[in-house]
């Protein structure tokens, strides 16, 4: 799926995150950046809620998977998420995520032979001004429709 | 800060939290439960949006410590959670938090002596059948204002 296509699937399948108005920038074959607005996601001491962050770093996982492979075939779940605040978050956030082509040929050979591939991802998540001011650790699995 | 209050402070001072219409179900000293809508926080997949779970346990941890402490002297913020997908959550999802005395003597005097005070809880997600079905781990700090 490309960029536009994946950001008209996600607001229309999760209105959880069409509410946070978050906003894929790029989604191609192996790689995705995402950004959270700032100005609708705020919390009680100013800066973007914990909720908003997590919610950046965790979707990143499915959209990489959708991304990279075929939607009609197969389709991505959240196993298990730990998420680490280490300042306030007082910006726009940001969080890129890629894969090599090994990575991505090992996925597909798991989801081919055996119907599902975990997978893991550490997600730095940055500010306006480039600092990492969270940090995210995703376990996902791919799993393969009808199998 | 009572039930009535915490809810509506709560949605007040993040929206993103109200947009998810979660509801403070009680909140007193020590205890409280709260309960996320299914309808609004649904998935690609049918089940409860990884994130509004995660919204669900996270926000306990700031609820419970505002509804013992008072909010004109202390607040909460969360510094590290990680939640484990056992089972799609395919109702509203319900979390309970407690504290016993001892609990609540040892924070206030943290938040007295030092300023703040780390804690830490485990929050089962449960559905409408009262299966466990996401378990969350939080680490928070409350802070003494102006400290």
């Amino acid at each position: 799926m490309n960029t536009q296509a994946i950001n008209q699937f996600i607001h229309q399948a999760i209105p959880f995150v069409a509410r946070s108005e978050l906003k894929i920038l790029e989604a191609k074959s192996g790689y995705v950046k995402l950004t959270m607005p700032f100005a609708v996601n705020t919390n009680h001491v100013g800066s973007m809620y914990a909720g908003a962050q997590f919610t950046l770093a965790e979707i990143t996982g499915g959209i990489l998977f959708m991304s990279t492979f075929d939607p009609k075939r197969f389709y991505p779940l959240v196993k298990e998420v730990t998420i680490r605040y280490k300042a306030p978050m007082q910006s726009d956030g940001f969080v890129e995520a890629k894969w090599s082509a090994d990575d991505i040929a090992n996925i597909q050979q798991a989801l081919e032979q055996t119907g599902k591939a975990d997978f893991t991802l550490e997600m730095p998540l940055t500010n306006q001004q480039g600092q990492t001011v969270a940090f995210a650790y995703g376990l996902y699995q791919g799993r393969t429709l009808g199998h």
